[in-house]
């Protein structure tokens, strides 16, 4: 099978077999602005591809580049690799197409239907690697899908998907300028927009984009200790007094801990916790903030507990504001919780890994009032921007910080024997050595939409949440977890089953509703037709936690959720 | 433009205007074993891709998927960026192309030829997005070069490249078995053949997939204080005493730190002090341990300091022994430090993040003897065993100890809501919320090649990098850093230039030598022909550290490499 040229292409063309085209990694003439893209002009440019029929059943992978010849049969393999991947991309936008086709793991294990996870010492053939790819599709879940509302991270945007293959063919990190010029300059420049978007004077300071919301954070709680005691980078934490943190209660507590529970998607707040224990702190100095009902930190419950700490002899260090709660989606007040960090001179941190991306729209950003004050922010484009996993960045105000707190390396501004400014060389600021490149997909992606694209995609899931909270908060057999129009994407919801409704609240009925999200889910996943999250929170027993993020989702996949928790939920 | 039938396919058939084939996501007949892949079956089947002539100067972002009728533009879109993708993999292996075309940041910054890194509100049409991947890559470096030995990791290999394209595409992370069944199961499996090969009884043990050698080094380092010091990790390092880590001093020094220096590529021997200093023990508690002239840790060196620091009232708690030093490729005696551990009590940790892929090869894994006697090892496939980034392990010895350390779950292993086994959950191992999918294009490899296929690539690289011992080792104009054929794949030597090689010792020549590498290196650099390191090291000025790990790699490309250093070299 051959791509022959189309009827605007002299037939005189054809004969070479493939087509060429009017532009090419190596020459110096620019596509846009060019009409004539697939011109037939017989030049020295590259080659289009051509699909051509392959068996694929005597290949091996030494067959492939840098094979001897290897050339034809590589560009084969990886066009019926992008055959099998541009069916999943429409598959995943295809409402009539399940979100996923579950399996318990001890039947995956087993091999389902020839699917063997099994290595072994010998090779396959490429045709039953291509099995291999579309098995693993197959039996995945489709994140992408309009109907898939489990995780913060949704949707498959197309083009952070091409960003994502590029970056994978290009396959080079982020730690010197010497080998990833390109990227370490986008990355710069677009943690740059995002300071500037945060409201740091002139888009001053620095940041890194780092594997994850949690990784993130840690880097903060870093830094604000070595701005306040820069002497345990070589001494330890005992140069130090006893040290506090201080973050949100919306985290987990008695119920989480003593009933059946499922774990949160994402527990971002986990993370000051996860990063008190790592870095030496103990996770009994990271102290926990109360909320309101709505789950926004109470500023006064943090002036007494710095108080309370001060009292004790302990010294308190690090706030973190959550702007996004990983299951009420709340924000707290940035604002007063920077007047008493300013008061009592703390490092302020804004975990904004879920709500950061309403920086972006001018109708939201108003609930992020008073980032601007904070020390450092964690942002997660990967989260409400709709960009691909993994892209977390960690920013901070003030420069040098970064390079200070992490740097090995006396003598890092003293290095004249590159040929170029080696101040681009990341490495140094991060606890990573290599990095992966997380940026590209993102620079392309913003410049592909604009800000007003990521802004437009912003303002559309929140309007999708309001429609969904307007349509259930009054409805018969719903009952929400807190009042009032969400501040986030997040709607938190009980399903109250018709045996349950007239029943009196009690242990019993408690008890009861307990179980009932998490039966719902299970049927959910094994009829494969939408996934929702659940999980208890203080005490709440498990309640539905709906979240938007994907651009695909209309108003039509709610109400389908709706209907669906109704239909399995029904008999519960 | 369309792709046609070819000529086995009856003309009526293309009358469809594209060809369906014989297998598909959704139904449940194999491919492999079928011969027929590309029939005319005009059935409910996946629809192969056609490629159509698209104008996408008038077409944005927001005219892809998921927009009302997106799915052709969205595939037309996606089959530009594989067209330009499969021609920069075709260069990529094509030694008649240079390995970069090298500009500073501030060339690049002010707009090469239109290529404009600012990002901006409004949105760029497709056809320029199109333009700006293919500036993207023709800026930056091929890392899969047959040249570009500038890295630990390097190469471009293909069946790891369609593994990053299918990971991208299916968009998901490793938190949970609910989101990622198919990778948490190959996680799972590809650990425990890991742990095989390391030697560990049944391949019993625990592990994961970091972000890079130097965080899984940083969970070593949690382990072992968790092992020993449980305490820690609720109540912060005040609850034990000081502890002190060992590792290599192959690692920098004083010439490094206070002469010109330029960084060595991928300082995995960093990892170690910069998790001293992350993790609260304080970078003063690092003791670097002498090595011998080949850069291998002396174990009676180890057992002085741990007498010394015992002397003084400190706790020995963890020893790093390197399998693969990053500049000279050095194997620590693994077999004698183990020793010397059981009979301190001491967390014995292996970094194999450039060593450990020798474990593959049955004539080089004595190199490793005495392995599996380590607590934990890290061991990055991305390096030696040509894994495109990132794909880095820790795995550890002993169940439960990763759990332990990490969980912010007491309840963890008691969760009976969800519908199946959360065993399978790994996020609360991680220090991480969100996990990057790092296995997939690992595991295909190990499909696609085999055990042998691995072990093949290793002998081949360190056959080659034999090759350039030999050549160079009696050849004017040259001096080896260390006598003896390299352990592994690194060669690290000086080029005299023909104006000192009659010049005697003394600083005005050490100072001279010292600038020879770097001076090389930029031009190499401008010139874009070929890549390789360089950096001092303990008293031994700048010298260019040679290694192969890249399957393209032959001996005329290291013919090449010691031809240009001559031509560049000769009249410094």
């Amino acid at each position: 099978m051959e791509v022959f040229g189309d009827n605007s292409c002299p037939p005189s063309c054809n004969t070479l077999g493939f087509l060429q085209k009017n532009n090419s990694l190596d020459e110096k003439g620019r596509l846009a602005g060019q009409k004539n893209l697939l011109s037939c002009d017989n030049s020295d440019r590259d080659a289009r591809f051509r699909l051509t029929e392959t068996d694929f059943s005597n290949l091996f992978a030494r067959d492939l580049l840098p094979a001897k010849n290897g050339e034809e049969p590589t560009i084969q393999f990886l066009l019926e690799i992008v055959d099998i991947l541009t069916n999943y991309v429409k598959k995943t936008f295809d409402r009539s197409t399940k979100v996923l086709d579950f399996h318990h793991p001890h039947q995956l294990l087993e091999g389902m239907e020839g699917f063997n996870l099994e290595l072994s010492d010998q090779p396959e053939s490429l045709e039953q690697i291509l099995v291999d790819c579309r098995d693993t599709l197959k039996y995945g879940v489709r994140t992408g899908h309009p109907r898939f509302f489990n995780q913060l991270s949704s949707g498959l945007d197309i083009i952070g998907l091409a960003g994502e293959w590029l970056t994978s063919t290009a396959n080079t990190n982020m730690f010197t300028y010497e080998i990833a010029p390109v990227f370490v300059l986008m990355e710069q420049l677009t943690l740059k927009k995002m300071r500037e978007m945060i409201g740091w004077a002139g888009g001053e300071g620095d940041g890194l984009f780092s594997p994850g919301g949690a990784i993130s954070n840690m880097y903060s709680v870093m830094m604000a200790r070595y701005k306040y005691f820069p002497e345990v980078k070589t001494k330890g934490m005992s140069a130090a007094p006893r040290l506090v943190l201080f973050t949100s209660e919306h985290v987990r507590d008695t119920i989480a801990d003593n009933m059946t529970e499922s774990k949160p998607n994402l527990q971002s707040h986990y993370s000051i916790k996860k990063a008190g224990a790592a870095l030496g702190f103990g996770t009994d100095n990271v102290i926990l903030l109360s909320t309101d009902e709505r789950g926004r930190v109470i500023p006064a419950d943090l002036e007494a507990k710095i108080i309370d700490a001060k009292q004790k002899g302990y010294v308190p260090l690090f706030v973190n504001a959550t702007a996004g709660s990983t299951v009420y989606g709340a924000f707290d007040p940035i604002n007063e919780i920077a007047d008493i960090c300013e008061k009592y001179n703390l490092w302020l941190h804004v975990d904004g890994a879920w709500g950061g991306g309403l920086l972006m729209s001018r109708k939201h950003r108003h609930k992020l009032a008073g980032v601007e004050r904070a020390n450092s922010v964690t942002w997660n484009p990967h989260k409400m921007m709709g960009v691909p996993l993994q892209c977390s960045a960690i920013l901070v105000r003030e420069k040098g910080i970064l390079a200070g707190c992490n740097s090995m390396c006396a003598g890092y501004l003293f290095q004249p024997d590159k040929q170029y400014d080696v101040n681009y060389d990341t490495g140094d600021k991060a606890i990573q050595c290599g990095r992966h490149v997380d940026i590209f997909k993102f620079w392309l992606m913003w410049k592909a939409k604009g800000t007003i694209g990521f802004e437009q995609h912003i303002d559309k899931c929140l309007d999708l949440s309001q429609y969904l909270y307007n349509k259930i908060k009054n409805r018969e057999g719903y009952q929400m977890v807190f009042d009032g129009v969400p501040q986030h994407t997040n709607v938190c919801f009980w399903y109250i089953p018709p045996s349950l409704r007239s029943m009196p609240d009690s242990e019993e009925r408690r008890e009861k509703l307990h179980r009932v999200a998490p039966k719902i889910k299970a049927m959910m996943m094994e009829s494969g037709t939408t996934m929702v999250g659940y999980q208890p929170q203080g005490k709440n027993v498990n309640f539905f936690r709906m979240v938007v993020s994907n651009l695909a989702v209309t108003q039509s996949d709610i109400d389908f959720l709706i209907d669906e928790i109704e239909r399995l939920g029904q008999d519960l």
